[in-house]
């Protein structure tokens, strides 16, 4: 699967959506434009606008609409808002120095600047989404947003408890990223006028999508080497937030509680956990994200033949062939 | 005046605003449980919820009605919530060590927590407003939330310019204090179902009250001592921020100038400098506050005589108190 290939029916949506975003940004702040360059430049797949896209055609071509909507331009724009803005603000919590490689906005401009960026970043999404003029979308993304500081102080929480189940793991994930991609996908699809059932489709599909992306990055977490991730392997581990991957070798192997309770004070601890979770946590864990790629697909039931829905398909397996 | 009195015909609203505030941080996160009661613990005047109320109550006398609304509680909710929020980033953003005499929650329990309050708090606020179902209210007090972000990014950009204009500090204060006062009066007014021209008197009211709030503020930051205070003297002055008594000292002595754009770095100059403003910037600081203290008045024609109406008039005159 080639990202571009996928991304190609929005590839124009997308750039407009680029350039509206710093233009936001840039406007009033000349302190937050270096660190705009920063945070929309950082790479990045952009993959919620771009579904919020492919939903906004799809469901259009399903409605006969011969264009999207400026409503669906701008709730691309508050979703990569919003989803930018958790990200500065989960850097400053995490105190993590590097994200995809690239050094963030707390490191580079303090944690003052990242705070400052982050709720101008949530303001003004909140600002377009009343603006968006329609209490079901305001009242589906502010959910959202309640869902993020519920996923954080939930994570807060429970960090290095090796009782916590599979369930609480997919809840944390739902808030801190499924919520979001399922929200968007069902708000572009509000804004096409389509039936209650294609709405609830659009929202089961990113949901299931957003699982399958947390449990394939994850995954990588473990699989990949610091070079291919960008920052350190294991490092959710080592922090004490623990994911599919250690949640499943946890049952497989008694002697991984241990190493975790202890919180790696000694060292080699952490490099002898890692290596259990890959030995033991990895093949289940798979599973569980194909099992959740499954049910996105399933979701598409409804959408017409075309080039968008076979994006959405493309993105699953997209998603998925990261950890095969 | 008597603080007790004026806010006498809303005690019980208050009563049940404070309770209804702790179960709401408490329900779902025992970690910002002991934040919470630090935060809405810390004494306040509550200023913002009691306006909700008393506007409320003044509006449904206006309107024939037997009782304010649900809708209007959650408002006074919300509007506690919102500053609440920004208090907590705000000391965070100004590495600020005590509040009302108080240790602020960064400083008891880290950026971190303090972070997550306020997101948390921002969150809940979003999600409450989002279902009170009245598009004007969202609007309005979502451009609240943005023009916070925006006036904490021009006062960042703006320190120890000693260039600021009158209007450019009414306009960061409008965005940091009055703002969130004006839409809430407003908003409160909405849920009477009001004539247009009271809505817009309710908005008037709030707007030049906070302003004449803000401008008392910063004046008794120079006057009061540090024991009153509950912090230094002069923190504004001192960390950059220019306000009105600055702003007006800055037109009587031309040694001020110099005083401020060395930032204080040599020994003595910040003592140096607010004497000057004791001495020269006070009286006009004064004169500003009274004339905001008489359109907030002003604003009032419309209300009909009454206990809340009468608490509306003598809150003006409790903040013009203070400083005579």
């Amino acid at each position: 699967m080639d990202i571009d290939a996928i991304t190609a029916p929005v590839m124009a949506d997308m750039e407009q959506m680029r350039m509206n975003l710093r233009d936001i940004v840039g406007r009033k702040n000349p302190l937050l434009l270096a660190a705009a360059d920063q945070i929309f430049g950082a790479g990045g797949k952009r993959l919620r606008p771009v579904l919020v896209f492919l939903v906004a055609r799809s469901t259009a071509q399903l409605m006969d609409m011969p264009e999207i909507t400026d409503r669906q331009r701008r709730l691309a724009e508050i979703t990569e808002m919003i989803h930018t803005a958790s990200l500065v603000h989960d850097d400053v919590l995490d105190d993590c120095d590097t994200r995809r490689g690239a050094q963030t906005i707390h490191t580079l401009y303090g944690t003052r600047v990242a705070i400052l960026a982050g709720d101008f970043l949530f303001a003004q999404s909140s600002w377009y989404l009343a603006n968006l003029d329609n209490l079901e979308v305001i009242k589906l993304i502010s959910q959202v947003i309640a869902d993020f500081a519920d996923g954080e102080i939930s994570q807060a929480g429970a960090l290095f408890n090796c009782d916590v189940t599979l369930e609480g793991y997919l809840e944390k994930s739902h808030n801190k990223t499924a919520s979001l991609i399922a929200a968007s996908c069902k708000s572009a699809a509000v804004f096409s006028e389509v039936s209650e059932d294609i709405k609830v489709d659009m929202y089961e599909y990113g949901k299931h999508l957003g699982l399958a992306f947390q449990v394939v990055d994850d995954i990588l977490d473990f699989t990949q080497t610091e070079e291919q991730l960008g920052k350190p392997q294991g490092q959710d581990l080592a922090s004490g937030n623990l994911t599919a991957p250690t949640i499943f070798a946890l049952r497989r192997d008694a002697s991984l509680r241990a190493l975790v309770e202890s919180q790696f004070k000694t060292e080699g601890d952490l490099e002898k956990a890692i290596a259990i979770v890959n030995e033991v946590g990895i093949e289940d864990a798979r599973t569980l994200a194909r099992e959740e790629a499954d049910m996105a697909l399933a979701a598409l039931k409804g959408l017409p033949e075309g080039e968008a829905k076979q994006s959405l398909v493309d993105m699953v397996q997209y998603i998925l062939e990261r950890i095969y």
